[in-house]
């Protein structure tokens, strides 16, 4: 195993490995959605809990911002949260799976009253803020990259509900469809980020240990969610 | 002395009575600013070491964005980030505050460096960011009401700079235009946000010593400003 500094294409090929190996799109739960055999009831359960996660992004990348010194990655930084807060002129991300949840049965207020919010998967979204808090930023940054591989599983996720659950109403399902872009270029940003800032052997394995952390996070997620709502699909 | 819940207009008082007593327009070398007594030197040191001040407000407040689970309050904040970083669109406060710095002969690279920074300047900086991290989001809220003070001081401020200080470029000075309008935008907000989410005997109470705690901060950076470039003033 090599100690040194990776160029470029190695560093991006370690984090790209990670998301072969261990994104959520390949948990059984995601799979059983992506494949139309979740009842209404585990889908509205991974909305709900999901909306947890949604909340807290723009906690997180506050943090991102308050840890950098550097005002240059701020400037670059900060349209994500309000992307998922929404501003004066546009809705965000966060109102977009809140009508997602309408449109499967949920009411604003159960979302909101964290109603359903599974023990596991506030442990891992808790657990995702308090990394970034805590962490270096340039390794908190590494660790959002997961949207590298954010816009097919959204398109493929896309084309399963409008295949499988017709019964959503297709604005309902919005946030998918701004998230297939917005991923793309934040995926971007972050890679960029990353591959500046984390300019030492220690880093760059840091950063792609912060992506496995992360793809734990999210797989972590669909564990408690898939016990608590479909322990038989 | 009352233990109870203060209505509106005592919260008020009781924020606008620190000012009177500590707000950092009646410091010494304030005074001595004001009234053009600063040498060149001095003035240079006070725009060199101010910079770090400046340099952490968009830290400091997306630490309150990070802290602040209610997205209407985010909403409302973070133009304070944007503002001073500045955007694609807009320069902000810090490129202005490099303007006013070179205006008064001092090279971007020594501010960037922090190369005149005074310890005591640092120790207070870093104590008011650590305060906004650490704090309940509404009293870290509260501690940034040294804007209701700032309009007056910096239409003052800008005055003499234009009397006693003509060698500074009038283009020097916009820092100081812009915060007048600004500021007063922003204690309405934050004071709207303290008055609301201050909403116990004991958080009131902590929401009026966070604001003494930064007056403290903005007079004890003076402290180490006239000690080091103005003993004699």
């Amino acid at each position: 195993m090599t100690t040194g500094l990776w160029d470029r294409e190695t560093f991006v090929e370690n984090f790209r490995a990670i998301g072969e190996r261990a994104y959520h799109d390949k948990h059984p739960f995601h799979i059983a959605m992506n494949a139309g055999r979740l009842s209404a009831e585990a889908l509205r359960g991974w909305v709900a809990n999901r909306f947890y996660y949604q909340q807290n992004i723009p906690i997180k990348d506050a943090a991102i911002l308050s840890n950098c010194p550097v005002r240059e990655v701020r400037q670059v930084w900060i349209h994500r949260v309000i992307d998922h807060d929404g501003s004066a002129v546009a809705e965000g991300g966060i109102e977009a799976w809140l009508c997602l949840g309408e449109a499967c049965g949920l009411s604003r207020d159960e979302m909101m009253q964290d109603r359903h919010l599974q023990p596991g998967v506030r442990f891992a979204v808790d657990a995702y803020v308090n990394f970034a808090r805590t962490q270096l930023w340039p390794i908190a940054v590494a660790s959002s990259l997961t949207e590298l591989f954010a816009p097919d599983l959204m398109t493929a996720r896309l084309a399963a509900f409008e295949k499988f659950y017709p019964r959503i109403d297709s604005r309902g399902l919005d946030y998918f469809r701004q998230r297939t872009s917005q991923a793309r270029r934040d995926s971007d940003e972050a890679l960029a980020i990353a591959l500046k800032y984390c300019n030492t052997p220690e880093l760059q394995r840091e950063a792609v240990r912060a992506l496995e952390f992360k793809c734990d996070v999210l797989w972590s997620m669909l564990n408690a969610i898939h016990h608590a709502y479909a322990g038989n699909c």
